[in-house]
């Protein structure tokens, strides 16, 4: 959806409308965006990351946006300000305009006679929408989505192709789905009775505030009581897994493949590292960091970062380490043996 | 697909088709299930986890379900039973029926010729039903799913939105798919020659025994040469990925992202932690449970509780600890070499 | 996509087209593969595997293939070859081909009128095709599959159903993509600014070199500002997570749910195990093999194998070493400060 003519803006135009320190020839004219590395003529590249420092003397970009420690390193035209990557996103944002909304539904869509949806929305080739559902100002959904009943979307959604949303969901204004996603499906709730699993209704809802993001394939269940609720704000990445009764405070992210068991609630704030795990019924406080590949088994009171990850090595190594680790308690013992019969013996000298 | 006309029921009525002990007027009038804590009139709720032990006073439901151990910390209308979280799991179905089938197919599905479909079945919107597939009697098939060629839907199976079930597959009756599952799709098969992988035609189907439930976005393999086969009353919640030739177990119960490797065997009534893995050709007794996050890489012979979990820490603790693992077998050959040191002396003065 | 009308082949076909040696009757009759221990009249199995080793006796197979040491072990017809299993992957291509592809368009498939497909590609039901897409020879779309605006798709190309492509990626000929994978969704790729995400444009593409396979639900993210890119003959498993950026080299392979995260290189023939993870920014190089559920934090220079799982054990043993490993830089501290202490001793006594 990134509109494919790209007029041209200038130096000075940013400057107007983004701030910082221009330095420079504020005609120069920018049509995109570009790495250090590979830039060319009309391309404007950032230095955030100290790693690509380097990169600056050679670039061969028309401008760049730098911080003031490395405004000196260049000569280039510039825009020195103190978060380079911040200001490159708006004018990335300014360059790559999402393409607008083409409003009306599709001849091949499959509405029902009492959804309500905007005039200005956009409704793709071969979408479903359900009963009772409500698709609010400007919202476009992508072709192959199947909406349920009784949902309601908020204004300036969009929803990527192939989107699921279950009856009953609530999604905000300006979130977007990806393709895969899932919103709403039963929470996995069951109850154990003569050796067979009865299946628990799952009456709650998915509710998904303002403002969210959420990567392709990822899933957000259905409450089993109560709602599931994705506060404002909150990204998630592909292939996440959030379980029923699940809360994540507002502007938390969350990388991709981490799994959230059944009725935790995340804090507000909160970075969560791909591939990582928290488990059911606990609370994590706001500002808490989670590395990669953890999991988190108690609930955590203080922000600051936490880890769980066993290092890697090579396989031979690894083996002589883990061989170890499956005799740590009585490792601790003997050491314990030991410095108690040095103990004594030092008593006996003495 | 919950009914949204929820009539009322009364405690007699559930003490009659339930059981358990009835204290307190049996004409209280019951709408809805609900938590303990937000409970209202009209509402029952149950308690079946000591941590919410507390909130029994306080609850304004109209009626509880509870153990006999807490039938007298309240003096609401109540049934006492052994297994309050199973009660409720029938008293929720009760009051929160599916909404009956709709019989009769969408008419933008696309159903080849050759289908047999049950007259009683429901095919949502923009459904594909390929060649001599069988959907059968008042199974229900969700919009925008595709089913193959040669496919055995059972009875009462539901399928919701956006659902792919690959040529030849197998299903039993009352299956619950979730939006996203793929079904039969590929296994991982490759041999490799002359530093170029072979694809290794699979063959076999994904043969889903009666009553299993699985989650959004959950794929099962078809068999590489014979079947890859989920049996009955098995639940598997969302993201998980089960490889070709795997057999699961009757009524074993998997949480999300979970990970089984080809040809692993899985006992019947299991418990699988969410993220844990099992590597391939490997044998799982029966009623083994796994904890999250945990890599099992050898086959289990006997029941019992199994785990592999690095604990978390904060992220400085962790870094201490972490550097002396990667030293694991220095450490131990350091305390063999003292152990030994202090042998000799001891024996020297012996 | 099986066909199901198998002729038969002989032995001495399968001779003069892949080589080995042949012993016993050139005419006997093969119709499909079947395992050693399933095997039954007209059937061809292999072994390549010495856990199988004891069914070769008994097997009802009309043939088999194995290697050179296996040879005298059976009576049966067989070919001998070094390497049964990759010559089992042609014979088994060659008694299972694909169904041919049935050249031309569903008529409920929605296609631009911009867009350019082969007369001979195979277009299913329901099937969306964007504006100036292109659509090689020979290729198939599965039902429910939507493909951007501009997207490339080679020749020979097979899409299972419901498959997702974004706008503008590429995707090189005799590619296999598998249902529910999402290709060229948006990268996770934020600015923080007064405590509130920015999105950064993602306008890099997702670009899938020749001969590349991807499991069901695996998802690969487009670039952030240049392309992520699967190299050729690269094979990914079902649910696996690309990020933006990643370049994976040619004739690798990745086991399920793998996630790589932003900016990541991989080199050429590295093997991946499941459920493991690489973190950003890294480069892995060729030929390097990964356990499964391992995290890799660092860059890894050399070829070989490296790992980095944590050993399970029953809980109860677990507990008691895992609670150690929370003061393992204690313990070390300890065993220093004993060595010390006898060091001293020692030094005394002298």
């Amino acid at each position: 959806m990134i509109s494919s003519d790209q007029k041209f803006h200038t130096l000075g135009e940013f400057f107007r409308r983004f701030g910082g320190k221009l330095i420079g020839n504020p005609d120069t004219r920018i049509t995109r965006v570009a790495t250090l590395e590979n830039a060319g003529p009309g391309s404007i590249a950032f230095l955030a990351n100290e790693r690509y420092r380097h990169q600056l003397q050679a670039t061969r970009a028309a401008a760049v946006i730098v911080g003031e420690d490395a405004s000196e390193l260049t000569g280039l035209p510039r825009i020195v300000c103190p978060d380079p990557y911040a200001y490159f996103a708006r004018v990335s944002s300014l360059l790559n305009p999402l393409c607008p909304t083409q409003a009306g539904r599709q001849p091949t869509a499959v509405i029902d006679a009492s959804a309500v949806v905007a005039s200005d929305a956009e409704v793709g080739a071969l979408v479903v929408i359900g009963k009772n559902t409500v698709v609010g100002a400007r919202s476009r959904i992508g072709a192959g989505c199947v909406i349920g009943r009784d949902v309601v979307l908020g204004e300036d959604v969009v929803l990527h192709p192939n989107v699921t949303v279950y009856d009953g969901s609530v999604v905000g204004s300006r979130v977007i789905l990806h393709s895969g996603v899932v919103i709403g499906a039963d929470g996995f709730g069951y109850a154990i009775s003569d050796e067979r699993w009865l299946k628990v209704p799952q009456i709650g809802r998915a509710v998904i505030g303002d403002d969210v993001e959420i990567g392709a394939n990822t899933t957000v269940d259905r409450g089993a009581i109560e709602d599931t609720v994705i506060e404002e704000g909150v990204k998630l990445d592909n292939q996440i897994q959030i379980a029923h009764n699940v809360r994540i405070g507002a502007h938390t992210a969350i990388a991709a493949c981490v799994g959230i068991a059944g009725s935790t609630k995340i804090g507000r704030y909160c970075r969560i590292g791909g591939m990582s795990g928290i488990t059911g019924h606990l609370t994590i406080a706001d500002r808490v960091e989670i590395s990669a590949h953890t999991l988190i088994t108690k609930s955590i009171e203080k922000p600051g970062a936490y880890t769980g990850v066993y290092p890697f090595n090579t396989n031979r190594e690894w083996r002589t380490n883990a061989a170890q680790l499956r005799h740590l308690g009585e490792l601790a013992a003997r050491v314990r043996a030991l410095e108690q019969m040095l103990k004594k013996q030092n008593g006996r000298k003495s």
